[in-house]
């Protein structure tokens, strides 16, 4: 069937902040915050968090929400030069209005998704940083607009029984989401294979808690070698949570914590058609020396047992959704970041579920049911369904303006800055994207 | 349609050689015998090639053909232990009568895939080693059938102008394929994007010889942490080479060597309509800023123009095949490693097809049309098209045994054991299943 953007519920399970300057200010304990992070301005004329001898600058591909595309790269930005949705959520709403958007979950960005920024040496000071966040992000960011965000907690990524006890004191806030890294392992901490961890997932199981691991929180990005063009890295990068994926799919997680459940956030949906045809292979050929036993369930039934999937702009995914299954496919904004279609995003879904031949029921699964049941969340408690449409939701951000707010006015990078620039971004690790200080 | 496997003609694109004791005698001077590898035989029972300090075992999952799933591991294996036909000529043929196929390309084994292994410091007595190699596949391997084999050479891994060299001379004696690593930056040479390899691109183009890179030609594994179990590797093997893929589509070797072609072995086809929509994606949004420029084609385009791709049992990708090009798609049987379904591929194939819609000109250039274009490779030349069939070959074949040759008579490894061996061939790099001789 063919749809009508106006006629469209959308919540969107992955979008981002840019954080504000005040972040600390209300929730931090008094003798934290003299070291606390804290935004400055380089002599570049960048808006860099820094933090004792880190700088994490706010890279532009980050926040280039309204921006015509050959303005896209891969330079530090300040504020003024992003718009203020980035990082004041009464302006977010009025962008996500604008985009029809009725409720969006959002992602940190400086301290990485799995904050491991905050995994310093005082341990006290790190967990009230975490803390601190949560508070101000349930509280503050979701709280000033209830119906409207999805709430999301920082993991305290270097204490297993710690993270254990901030999910159940975020759940008690109504907070069901968990920002955790695709691989634990490559952080320095044990593996999705380590009994370490199950204080955590015993936690999240207690408190129907979704593990929201977002695509790039590793740490680690795909480049093939150091010389390899930034294409490649975009190319690759929702198609390496499969990764993620299969680590856990195999993992003696799932067997004996049946209750978790995972979001691939960001991960696109493409890929997992043949996933699953894959893992359902590997099983059969393989199980028998490798020791795997799914009783009378197959791999693919396991992975719609416990991920969800989501997807910006993915006609593969949603032409074979049967595939992957109706119930396991969400859909995401992925504002402000370079991939999304704001303030478009709304024709290009309704465009591409037509072109599939998306049903209604299904299409009311994919952009907002899944994300309500997976995440147990009710926007319609605080806001009555005819206005959560896309069409009502854009006439109440009539004359909004959707511009960029300010033209960059600094000189483009050239290509051989914008792959030096690339290059230290891939050492360096963009799970932070986080730099020594000059 | 529906197809009966008997009528099927198929060239499979990637099985695999277990080498004979007697691969160097032939072919390599006299002056290098005495430190040539040679297999022994361990007192575990293990039957190993022995180079220097190095030992290769023939790894179980690597030649299990004909044997039952509760049979395979990573136990090394002596010679009387796997089917002759995955070292004696004559023999191989026989086995790929009796499954059917009329031609199939073989890659080697203990060099590994790049032949890394000859890479000693005496370059000259490393380029013998290739040459005689090469000599031995070409002259004897091949030779000893003609139309039942493509040939394909290794590559001089450390030197460009010297695989060049390579390339040219077999060239002269009608191969046209080059075993190649899906990433040279990560064995230590230059990476793709840089102009020392200029010289061997030149002479693959002026040669008509396709880059036959297979999958886990780099040496690296997907281990996203030690103690991953080993069915998370298994999964993702075919689907890492899009790291290669993504890397070679965006490099300047495409846009400057336009006669390159590339085939992406063992790298199966469910990711690619996702790839080449993620492709197209990122070059729309992006390229303004990363400066890629491919005039009035897309990078699907550019893909479809380079890149053969092609698979085992792969229900995705031929339902897709018009989206991945009907063109770029050819089947392999992957004997006699464990993903293969030898002897009976050729049902599994004919059924996959009509399950697929596949009709009968498409089913033509996925089981041979497509190889033999690609390969520059006529069999009928040497083998009448009606005894080429499916069926032909396997009246051929009546009365050959296709059970396994003998049952291992040693204990299967525990799972702590497989565990151990995995992690060991993780660390060791798979590329050539090198170890340390004890």
């Amino acid at each position: 069937m063919a749809f009508a953007p106006e006629g469209l519920v959308l919540i969107s399970v992955d979008d981002h902040i840019i954080e504000p300057p005040d972040l600390f200010d209300a929730h931090l304990p008094e003798r934290f915050k003299a070291d606390a992070p804290r935004i400055v301005r380089r002599d570049d004329g960048a808006d860099v968090w820094r933090f004792g001898e880190v700088e994490v600058p706010n890279v532009a591909l980050n926040a280039v929400a309204g921006r015509p595309k050959e303005e896209y790269g891969v330079e530090p930005q300040s504020l003024e030069e992003i718009r203020p949705g980035c990082f004041i959520v009464d302006e977010r709403v009025k962008d996500m209005n604008a985009c029809g958007v009725l409720s969006s979950m959002n992602f940190p960005s400086f301290p990485g998704f799995a904050a491991r920024l905050f995994a310093v040496e005082d341990e006290e000071f790190g967990l009230a940083l975490v803390r601190a966040y949560n508070d101000w992000h349930i509280d503050e960011w979701c709280g000033a607009h209830p119906g409207r965000f999805i709430p999301m907690a920082l993991p305290v990524i270097w204490d297993a029984e710690k993270c254990a006890d901030e999910v159940r004191r975020v759940a008690d806030k109504g907070c069901h989401s968990l920002s955790f890294t695709e691989n634990p392992a490559a952080l320095g901490y044990p593996s999705f294979h380590d009994p370490y961890w199950d204080p955590l997932w015993t936690a999240v199981c207690d408190t129907d808690t979704v593990l929201s691991i977002h695509l790039g929180s590793s740490g680690q990005l795909s480049f093939p070698a150091p010389d390899s063009p930034p294409d490649v890295m975009i190319t690759l990068q929702p198609m390496n949570i499969q990764s993620a994926a299969a680590d856990l799919l195999w993992s003696r997680v799932l067997k004996e914590f049946p209750a978790i459940r995972i979001a691939l956030s960001e991960g696109s949906t493409g890929w997992v058609p043949y996933f699953l045809e894959r893992v359902d292979r590997t099983y059969d050929m393989h199980h028998r020396w490798t020791g795997q036993d799914f009783g009378d369930r197959m791999p693919s039934d396991v992975f719609r047992e416990h991920f969800l999937t989501c997807f910006i702009s993915d006609h593969t995914g949603v032409y074979l959704r049967n595939q992957i299954g109706i119930d396991n496919i969400s859909w995401e904004c992925d504002y402000p970041h370079s991939d999304s279609a704001w303030p478009d995003a709304p024709e290009e879904l309704a465009q591409l579920m037509g072109e599939a031949g998306v049903t209604e029921v299904e299409a009311a699964k994919i952009t907002h049911e899944n994300a309500m049941r997976w995440y147990s969340f009710d926007p319609f408690a605080h806001v009555p369904r005819e206005q959560a449409t896309v069409g009502a939701l854009r006439d109440a951000a009539a004359g909004h303006d959707v511009s960029i707010r300010a033209m960059s006015n600094r000189e483009k990078l050239t290509a051989a800055q914008v792959q030096a620039r690339w290059q230290n971004m891939g050492q360096g690790g963009a799970g932070t994207g986080a730099e020594r200080a000059s």
